[in-house]
Order: structure tokens, then C-alpha cells, then sequence
């Protein structure tokens, strides 16, 4: 998915709200400005939006001496999510088909991303995506291979949206390896969000090696590239993960909420729609 | 009202809907947004938002070879709101609080606007209107300087808007002055869209003398600076004129709904507001 032009006015508000986010003074949310519209500037057409998130959030941890902006909001997104996690489960013990609900539970937790928009209700969301038809839903072809594969690569997303992979790792029932970022990006969950989450005692967490949004496999570890490969299958969460890997062939599936118009006009779907999509086919 | 960085996102947006609307393609639609950005990078400290929007929306036309991108939805707009016109008349001549009545449609109006946001439903907003609290009401003062006026001066904002200045203008039920834009900027009201709303019939039609959104009141002819300095009341429809005319001082009455949260919040109100509020005392 290449960066379109209604993304840069996108970007720029991100900027904004990470450089504020990061309690910068105005001066220096001005510098992440001009410097975030001298990137755009250069932006190649080809370039999808996680590599122009990638350089425009490098300005903004460049500007504000290399901290996370996001840190305080994915700890209290961890925290909200985790204080949810019971009543989550007392759902799905209730449930008569627990994996097409732990599916939706994990797509519900894709609401909690900063870049589209910053409002969301989570428990709003859950009980609509619980009960709202999927736009797009390969769940035959999802449930087949993972009757088959020995063990699930799951690509995590956000902070706080762990807690949500946990359960629908747990619901799956296989052996997981689960994936974060290198280093902070945007509210993107790194190792220590995911052992917040409690990932560690249902997945082996490894790192992509790479602190870009989604999946830029070139900028990945030789390690993680090599896990790709090799993998009989892959849970893609969240819209970066889409955009980096909708061209990549594999056993991938993507799970996301269709935040953005952008990448729903890309899949052909209503903004916000839920979605479970195979990826394309070897 | 200066212009905040939150701004600079939003005039990206209106720069590339506005090059939409003319029909330009993807690559005119880019290089407007490069122009837009060198432009906002230059963007003074104490610069309003309609000066920069000047600058920006003013590239577009550039682009676009000096037409008006928003030439059909202004003729769209006007034709709409003049479809309801006999139905708003019902209402007023079954109103006990006519005058009341005709500020809030007038205000109602102001959500014709193709800058903060493009969509509302005017209906809607109709009904909302009329009948929720004024987060600002200053309307003991605009009665009493009506009564006492010999004429109002009406500063005119978007096409379409234009029919629902027309009624509180028959409603005010004195002579009249609408002020609309030199040439098209947004989609402003120009003597060619307010003669098509019918504002001949109920006012004298003049020009600011300029095509800068709001009222700037030193690009603006020297007749009309004139007509500005002699009125005994003005009627500043909108936000633009709120933005451009807040610090000046004068019998200035603004009627609007505070649709942009910058603006919001300056006037100290929530987004989606609506406001009569009294300038500033000489």
C-alpha cells in the first residue's frame, strides 16, 4: 500500500500529537513541523506509509533527545486492557464458538492506536465487533491452517491491543511466537509492553529487530526474516502490518479494524470495518 | 486569533480537497501540497488562520489555472438551502420569537462550510439549532442596538449560507448592507452567489474589496473600510470573520458555529457550539 496524499495532512497531525504527547513546548512542536514537511517533501512515490511514519517519528524522538512519546499511554493502555482481561475470558468460557469471538476481541483491541485518531471507547468497541459482520472474513481458510501448523508467528501492534493477542493466543491453543518492535514507534508494542501484557507466560516474544511501524522486512533482523520464512502461519495485526505486508506472499492473515479510509478504500471495505483477510497466496 | 500548529494539518487537508474539487489530478493535487507546505513553513508567528488560508487557498487557483474549485458546490449549496427557504418562512410565521428564530437559522447556516470538516447534515443541524442552548448569547445588546440602528451591515461567509442570512435579514426588518468576497476563496459568498440566494431583494450587495477569507480589514477596499467604520451594527457571519475581526473594536455582533476546536477553544466554548456574541467595546 503506497503513501497517499490524504496522508500527509495524517502525518502531520501525528507529529503534532507525538511531539505534544512528549511534552514538548510549542518552539520545538513548531521544529518537528517544518522538519516533518521537509520530509514530506521528499517522500518517494512508492514508499508505503510506515516507511513515512518511520522518518516522521525519528524527528519527533530526534527532537525530544530519543524518549518515547507514547510511554505513559501504553502503560495506561496495558493497564486498561489488562483490567478488562478477566470479563474477557469469563466470554469466551461462556462462548459456543470461542475462536470467531477471541478473533473479534482481537480486532476490538486494534482501536487502541494513536495515529488515525486518538478517541475511541474500548468497551464500546468491543460489543459492537463482537457482534458486527466482518467486511472481509477468510476465518475457513484461517481455521485450516491452524489446525495444521505446528506453532502461529503472530506480528503484535499496539500496546494495550496485546492483552487482546494474549487471549487469542491462548484461544488458539498452539504454540505462539510473538513479535514487537526493536524500539518505540508511535504506541507500537516493544519487548517490555509485552511482558506487561503477560505475553511471556502464553508466547516466546522476540523482537523484529526493526522499530518501523508494520513490517518492513529489509529492515528486519536476518533472525526474524529467516522466522517469516519459515512460518506455516502468521497473525498480522493492525493496519502498519497490512500496509507493509498486503504484497508479500505467505501464509499471513490480517486481522485489523479499518481505521483509516485510506486502507479501507485500499481493501475495499467501510471505514471501520472489521476484517479478517488471507494474504496472497504463493 | 493567531494561527495554532494545529492549523497547519487542517490547511493541508483544505489545500488538497480544494485542488480535488477543481478536478486537478494526482500530480497537481502533489504539487499543491509542496507549495502548501513551503508555504506554511513561512507562516508568521502572529499570522490568522484566513491570512495563511489566503496564501494556501490561493496556491490552488494557481494551480488550477485562476478557476474556482468550488464553483458547483457553491451553486449545489445555494440551490439546497433555497429549497427549504419556504419551509423555514412556516416556522418563523409560526414562531412566538421570531427574531430568535431567524439568529439561530442564521447560525444554522454557518455549517455550510467547506473548511473544517465537508460533511453535516443541513437539516440536522436545522433541528439541533433551534432549539439547544447558546454557549454565548449576547442578545439583550444585539436587540437593543438593532432597535437603535438605522441600517445593519451583514458580513457575508459561505454560499448557501447566504439564504439563511437572507431571512434574518427580512426578519432584522431594516435596511440592509451584505458584504461578500471580491473573487472566490473557499466557498465564500461572491456577489454572483449572493444574487443567486436573492439577497438583491432584502439588501444592497457590496464587495469587501478583497478575496482573503473573513473580513482583513487593511486588504479591504477603502469604500468599504468606510462602510466598516461608519455601521452602527455589524453582523459578522462565521468563523473566518470571528477570527479576522475578534480584536477589533466596534458595534460587531458574531453570529457562528464554532466548528473548528481551535476556535473553540479561543472563544472558550465546545466544539459544535453556537455563539452570538458581542465584539469589543470602544
Amino acid at each position: 500500500l503506497k503513501t497517499y496524499l490524504d496522508c500527509y495532512p495524517c502525518f502531520l497531525r501525528q507529529a503534532l500529537e507525538a511531539a505534544r504527547s512528549a511534552g514538548a513546548d510549542e518552539e520545538k512542536q513548531h521544529v518537528v513541523l517544518i522538519r516533518a514537511m521537509d520530509a514530506l517533501k521528499m517522500v518517494p512515490a512508492t514508499a508505503t506509509p510506515p516507511v513515512v511514519g518511520d522518518v516522521i517519528h525519528r524527528i519527533v524522538r530526534e527532537e525530544i533527545d530519543g524518549g518515547d512519546p507514547y510511554k505513559e499511554i501504553k502503560e495506561a493502555s496495558t493497564h486498561q486492557a489488562l483490567s478488562l482481561y478477566p470479563r474477557l475470558k469469563d466470554m469466551l468460557a461462556e462462548s459456543d464458538s470461542p475462536l470467531d469471538l477471541a478473533i473479534r476481541l482481537a480486532i476490538a483491541g486494534n482501536v487502541i492506536d494513536v495515529g488515525p485518531e486518538r478517541r475511541y471507547d474500548l468497551w464500546n468497541t468491543i460489543e459492537q465487533t463482537i457482534s458486527e459482520p466482518f467486511a472481509i472474513n477468510d476465518d475457513v481458510a484461517f481455521r485450516e491452517m491452524l489446525a495444521k501448523a505446528q506453532y502461529v508467528l503472530y506480528l503484535a501492534d499496539n500496546a494495550g491491543e496485546t492483552v487482546f493477542d494474549r487471549i487469542l493466543i491462548e484461544t488458539m491453543a498452539k504454540p505462539a511466537i510473538y513479535a514487537v518492535k526493536a524500539g518505540p514507534i508511535l504506541n507500537d508494542a516493544t519487548v517490555e509492553d509485552a511482558m506487561a501484557a503477560g505475553l511471556s507466560a502464553v508466547a516466546e516474544i522476540v523482537s523484529t529487530g526493526s522499530d518501523a511501524p508494520g513490517t518492513i522486512l529489509d529492515r528486519c533482523s536476518s533472525d526474524f526474516q529467516a522466522l517469516f520464512r519459515e512460518a506455516e502461519l502468521i497473525v498480522a495485526k493492525g493496519q502498519a502490518n497490512y500496509e507493509t505486508l498486503s504484497d508479500e506472499c505467505g501464509p499471513i492473515f490480517f486481522l485489523l479494524k479499518a481505521k483509516c479510509p485510506v486502507i479501507a478504500r485500499d481493501l475495499g471495505v467501510s471505514t471501520g470495518s472489521i476484517v479478517l483477510k488471507q494474504g496472497k497466496q504463493k
